[in-house]
């Protein structure tokens, strides 16, 4: 059976269930617009560890083995691990993955890897490879800020145009069997560049990624975009978001009133995050705990989650290199 | 169906055939044992790019090019690129795939990345996800260099254990329809840490890993070594592969009869490279060079691949932590 629809998109044939998600974040996040949508805060963005990449790491081993607890199952009966996050050589995930001593596949797609891993997952467990996934993600301010951008000892002032990197983590048990939301489609990004080369503006350079690949799901599917309650991306901000429905408008699609962004949903405006939130984290914490919340209590039944990537490196950019983009899509039922 | 065989094995129903291989490598392994093995071999490290990112960079895509090509084919059959590298945040494979433009999974399992790619390629074709999918890697001696190790410009004395950065590029296309070696089984591997610290020891940080693959594969599908005609690991080079024949005679199994490290078989011993080869295109070029060919003339009918990856970053060693390590297995037979 062919699950291939039309140029970069799978219906899967079984959906898998999403059976359980759990998430963890910072005090800044606890503080947000999501407070009661957390299964755990910290009280700092060190939580009693060495570093904050220990912190990060500790994150991402406490969400996967929350979200097996959270189904009263065991981390053994977890086939694989899908994971990924934002630091050179994923090293948030190595050391949690070490703990965890499950097998595992390591994914980067800078902040659409949670999308990746969710439709990498429904399809080891669509075609027959595996029982139960477990698929995480993690992101932290602190790691970021300092592998990204500036040392955080600096100081240095952020522009308006900038987002603020979540501190936290997300992880999501799909299988066969229970109950809950499905993941009944996916469609598989291109990179997209449109030469924007600041760092700081990675909504706008992440917002035409992200309609190419909305674009692409509504060709291959025919799912008009009002087929979903709700279309979210990952992290493109106040900014990026804006462009979104712009650039969809002048394909001759409205989707101003089913369409939101994970990076304007997490904190308050008085929290100082200027253009939103950003980081694997983003959509992670949002889809592990408000969206995922939401279509239990059938309030959301259809919903669309387009993980957002800004593919850029220190490196590149010191290169004077523009951002090379990316988006994946996942839909998700009940 | 279920293809789940064991606890971390695949036995592919259908299983794909890998229609097409590429390479590319630097003059240092042009010179090397394998001289006639490869597609392209350039001039210099850095063939008249601006930087040796971007010279890795288009020796990605120069391979996914080639191995299109040679299949008489063309880049937009392909439905989905599977690729990485060993840069922070993949950077060559991210440049490549722009230009590539087509759907992309990135990927990152330092050296064992291939054999990640190939296995999940093969997961997409099996399970009817997709009808040809490109799978490629690349590492370069100098970018990995400046990113692992020391700026170039100091001339560092190298410690005799320490192996050479592969500078090259492999690409396999993956497919049904036509001849060639067929992906029969798969398994994945868990991180294993003897605690090894110091990153120039990568072989013997690696060899615990590809010794724990092996075991769990002949466990989960009932090959004995002897199903093979050979078993290769991808970058032990000589003090990682001398481990894993001690650690396996120790579970009561011969392999040094049958048993290989691509990472031994690059270099000539006066070209200076120490313990042998290691990077993303170690097992990339022996794979889709010398193996591949080896198979097509059925000189060798059975081989398993067993990636490593050292999964370190320069962070993590700063942090004084040791060196997490996975190994990711592919059967291949014709």
């Amino acid at each position: 059976m062919n699950k291939k629809q039309g140029k970069q998109s799978i219906i899967f044939g079984a959906p898998p269930i999403i059976t359980s998600t759990a998430n963890i974040v910072g005090p800044m996040e606890g503080e947000g617009l999501l407070a009661g949508y957390f299964d755990q805060v910290m009280a700092d963005n060190l939580n009693n560890q060495d570093s904050w990449e220990k912190c990060e790491s500790y994150m991402l081993e406490w969400a996967i083995r929350k979200a097996v607890a959270k189904e009263n199952s065991t981390i053994d009966t977890v086939d694989y691990v899908l994971a990924g996050d934002l630091l050179n050589q994923l090293m948030a995930t190595h050391f949690a993955l070490r703990s965890l001593g499950r097998p595992f596949l390591g994914l980067y797609g800078a902040c659409s890897t949670l999308a990746e891993g969710m439709l990498l997952g429904a399809v080891l467990l669509d075609g027959g490879f595996a029982n139960k996934v477990a698929v995480a993600v993690s992101s932290h301010h602190d790691t970021a800020e300092r592998q990204y951008r500036f040392p955080t000892e600096l100081g240095v002032q952020r522009p308006p145009i900038s987002q603020w990197t979540v501190t936290g983590a997300a992880a999501v048990v799909l299988a066969y069997g229970g109950s809950g939301p499905r993941v009944t489609a996916a469609t598989i990004g291109k990179i997209i560049d449109m030469g924007i080369k600041d760092p700081n503006a990675m909504g706008p350079a992440m917002a035409p990624a992200a309609v190419d690949t909305l674009w692409q799901h509504i060709q291959d599917t025919g799912r008009q975009p009002a087929y979903y309650d709700l279309i979210v991306t990952g992290d493109l901000g106040v900014v990026g978001k804006t462009l979104v429905i712009q650039l969809m408008q002048e394909k001759g699609l409205d989707i101003s009133q089913n369409y939101e962004d994970c990076g304007c949903m997490i904190y308050r405006e008085d929290q100082d995050a200027h253009a939103g939130a950003s980081g694997c984290a983003s959509s992670g914490v949002v889809f592990t705990g408000y969206l995922y919340q939401m279509l239990q209590a059938r309030k959301l039944q259809k919903i669309l989650v387009i993980g957002t990537g800004s593919l850029h490196s220190p490196i590149s950019y010191q290169q004077k290199e523009s951002i090379p983009c990316i988006a994946h899509a996942v839909a998700v039922e009940i």
